[in-house]
């Protein structure tokens, strides 16, 4: 375990002033020009090893920070902070959400004035953190090939508000009964237009995509 | 989609009455004779497909119902009412959790009189349903081999509360790098004690240790 990890304990808001803190967020993000991206996924998706490839991929190009948010434990943030991007760990005391409360005070802890991309790696859970605008400048959901193409009818409001979606673990298809025509069809009626990348965080198929999707989200903001 | 299927919307309740609410459901289900048993996992762990093979293994034995708590859809009840077990679909309203009222309102609509075990299938989420007592006999929280070992380190209160630990999808260990060991050392610290039952709701391999250890379960009870 790695104790330079800085760990910063987190306090839940009320849903009723989330929105206006959210927009706050916001606005000090764009003032420091820094994008914010809130990933979200069920417990085992694979955010932290998407992460990893994520941060691998555009760390020559641009400076990264990451926010692992877990209700304990540290082991995500210092398997982050191996690839060299400033980390810090997050604990929500219990809180199955992040909310924008919440992303502040992360935000101040990590400092941010260098920073081009933040990463905020959600609570894992498909309901909560759907329902909290943290201030991202982009939301990305990971969904895994073993949860099954039915998540979307069960978790509408996760797949509604997201701006993009990973079907992270493709590698292992073969092995499960996953329709990916299935799932469009459910996207479509509930988030038409949204990104759909098939990718394996673990042997990197299908992450060229992404990674593009990712820059040109960012370079979009910027200009 | 079977039109048949009763859907009943219930409402989440605050925590601090939940204990009382929690105790008066014991009291009933105590009366009846009616062993209630509250399913937990992530979303996509397979807790529909374990039930349905499990039905099908005591359904001779006992009368058995089942509330499917979704956010929303009622495909998992759809697939539960093909074992011919009573089935109802509660929708909680966006709640990330079933709670005890909720739990009291969904057992008051599907009937329970005759009923010897009744599985309360929770909201797939591995925080907020761990920290409310539905007034179940038992709870059984199954963890799935691609969701990883750690998850006990993240979500240690799950781990703790629970009373039998299903490790599903075993039929995949091959695909993934789950470390069957690491997990028994991380529950030996919340829960020591606590049954690990590997098992493939798909094929059906370790599912007899399962079986036998509810059956006991509700022998043991009834005594």
């Amino acid at each position: 375990m790695d104790n330079s990890i800085r760990v910063k304990e987190v306090k839940a808001h009320v849903l009723e002033d989330n929105d206006a803190l959210a927009a706050k967020v916001r606005e000090g993000l764009n003032q420091k020009q820094t994008f914010l991206v809130n990933l979200m996924a069920s417990p085992g998706a694979g955010k932290t090893t998407t992460l990893v490839r994520t941060i691998n991929a555009l760390k020559d190009k641009y400076k990264i920070g990451v926010m692992e948010a877990d209700v304990d434990s540290q082991v995500d943030a210092d398997t982050i902070a191996a690839t060299g991007a400033r980390v810090i760990q997050l604990h929500t005391g219990g809180s199955c959400h992040m909310d924008a409360g919440m992303t502040q005070s992360g935000l101040d802890e990590l400092g941010i004035d260098d920073l081009d991309i933040v990463f905020l790696e959600n609570i894992g859970n498909l309901v909560c953190p759907a329902e909290f605008d943290v201030g991202a400048a982009k939301k990305v959901t990971i969904l895994s090939v073993p949860e099954g193409h039915d998540k979307p009818l069960k978790y509408p409001l996760m797949f509604t508000v997201t701006d993009c979606l990973l079907i992270n673990k493709i590698d292992t298809a073969p092995v499960f009964d996953f329709d990916l025509d299935a799932l469009r069809t459910y996207i479509d009626r509930l988030n038409p237009g949204l990104p759909i990348l098939p990718l394996s965080s673990l042997n990197g198929d299908g992450f060229d995509a992404w990674i593009s999707w990712l820059e040109n989200e960012v370079e979009a903001w910027r200009a």
